[in-house]
């Protein structure tokens, strides 16, 4: 069985507080008709700081769709190899015991991915499968875990390693006032994030069972504008509101595994915002401070796009209250508007060693 | 066992031979230094003909990244239903029965991916599972078929939907001069692909093992420049010779399945340039003949990127000489350097019928 072990997860040493990107945009959007609304709207987000790869001053400017990539490139390769190697330490595996590389990114765009570089420079096989994925924006944290997880189904003997790395601040972009291009501005932060999906053994969530659900016709309600000027993210104001519409899928993939979605023992849920955590309490009928490990993430972090996931879980490890059996989901929400969803169980170390065994053998091209 | 049925490829009805490219090199390029080996380069490629979304004079142009990416999102939504119709038809099977959809594609960028408005317009389940891929360039074609097996062996009750859409004309960039680009200019063609692989049952070829390979440091050898104007396609003069190092994976792939490389019944090889396949016949020890298939997408269609290895999986298929039992490889070559590579066997639709059964589950979320 797959398990999920425990994720690394840095964020930048650039902090903006909730105050100074009030501030901010007082002082940029002083003539913007809605200001109060903006004002309002980020207040509310639930955000109190956010961590970025530059000064405030440098990410304000826009240097051009370019140097933006070239910098996401540099910052990508600066940041990403820790967050691997504590990944791997904490899976107790080394990179030569790796056979995919999920990458999600939706920040920069660079081809190859940068799981290349990855494979060149940190001492992975070469038969590595490589799978990149820049589309599925901040659903893309619940399906990676979930692509690494059928991964391993077909393959019991084999480890996945995902790596998220978004600078959500390199999309800022300035020349867009509209009312959800100002609110993102207050919402969005970066971050770099890895985790090991074992085949077996480790430490972690045991992964048993996924599913995706999109909402009809909202293709449009999450999307980029691909323009010169490089990605412009469009977040239409209906999107707080799909929980409604889409609890109904998390409590589908419960119920299929026999569970009651109500009951579980712990969530890691995209925080997206805080309508949405608070709303999916709501149809889900589970207590507000269930999600309170997705909440701190959007207090400290803000909405680090796929990269939620991986920290709310990691908080959740880093509790330390969860006890062996534990049962638990895992949801990411992002364009389509699509959920990545997930449910598994706590298997404590010893568990693992002793209770599971594999017959099957490793997938081909192992060498 | 995952089965890889019959794929749908359709090429767009504006058509340039090399003779019209030759011609418009000579005009455009006059005062370049190096125009004549531009020529015989161009010449040597050993494509006659593509086949473009748009005519020359539209194509020659650069209407900015904006646009070009709007023009993606239309010809795509115009073209791809056709053969994603058309590839269910083969693989008897409707979108109610897809489970998971491999969207490949270089050259144009959307989030969401096409996937979420395939799904809303052809009639898919809300709960199929999007993979979008727009970072494996060429490999792409080999990795969405390896992803897929991955899938259905996994879920052996599952169908995955491969589509890729590569519209190489939208790369166009006039300033770039140097011989790669101009090269590129000559070798890329337009075309749509779709292919079905089914957990059971099917006429196909029967998915049974794969691999993914690597060439050390080399991956600035195949890049996208990402600028304001786009990707700008970066060909290193290396790449053609990149086939002495990848041969011996293919080698070992064929090992690991207890097969000799070069006695294989059918290739299914990326068509890359008319170097690759000649040097890979040599470094594999097998009949030029052998490539027949890939040199006619080659000469017929250009380099349609990801779409390579379905078209010439197609054209081995119509020739109609495959006998119940047929060994063959595929594999697609991109940047990386990566191979995505397979083996399988061609099962005719009463073999399957009869000799084949499933005793697992769907996987979760199937409703």
């Amino acid at each position: 069985m797959a398990v999920l072990c425990t994720p690394a997860v840095a964020v930048p040493e650039h902090v903006i507080t909730v105050e100074e990107t009030l501030d901010l945009a007082r002082r940029v959007h002083a003539d913007h008709p809605q200001l109060p609304l903006v004002l309002r709207l980020i207040s509310n987000t639930g955000v109190r700081e956010r961590h970025l790869i530059r000064p405030i001053e440098d990410t304000l400017e826009h240097p051009g769709f370019e140097v933006r990539n070239r910098i996401y490139e540099e910052q990508a390769k600066q940041r990403v190899p820790a967050v691997v190697r504590e990944a791997l330490d904490s899976a107790e595996l080394g990179p030569e015991d790796i056979d995919l590389i999920v990458y999600v990114s939706c920040t920069g765009f660079m081809m190859p991915s940068l799981t290349a570089w990855l494979i060149n420079s940190m001492g992975f096989r070469m038969s590595t499968r490589q799978l990149p994925i820049a589309q599925l924006g901040c659903a893309a944290g619940g399906a990676a875990i979930n692509r690494a997880h059928d991964f391993c189904t077909a393959y019991p003997d084999a480890n996945a390693l995902i790596v998220s790395c978004e600078f959500c601040s390199l999309c800022y972009q300035p020349t867009d006032d509209d009312i959800g291009s100002l609110l993102s501005n207050g919402l969005f932060g970066d971050a770099v994030a890895a985790a090991v999906v074992r085949g077996h053994g480790g430490t972690g969530v045991r992964l048993e069972r996924n599913a995706s659900s999109m909402i009809p016709e909202t293709e449009d309600w999450i999307s980029y504008a691909v323009k010169a000027t490089g990605f412009h993210f469009q977040l239409d104001k209906r999107v707080p509101k799909t929980m409604e519409p889409l609890a109904p899928a998390l409590r589908a993939l419960a119920e299929d595994h026999r569970w009651d979605v109500a009951g579980l023992d712990f969530y890691v849920i995209h925080a997206g915002g805080p309508r949405i955590l608070d709303d999916l309490t709501k149809f889900l009928g589970v207590p507000s401070e269930a999600f309170r490990h997705s909440r701190a993430t959007l207090a400290q972090y803000g909405n680090i796009a796929s990269a939620v996931v991986l920290d709310a879980l990691r908080r959740i490890i880093e509790e330390g209250r969860l006890e062996s059996g534990a049962r638990g989901m895992i949801a990411g929400f992002g364009p389509g508007i699509t959920a990545e969803m997930s449910v598994g169980t706590w298997v404590p170390h010893d568990v693992l060693l002793h209770g599971e065994h594999s017959t099957t053998s490793a997938p081909g091209g192992n060498r």
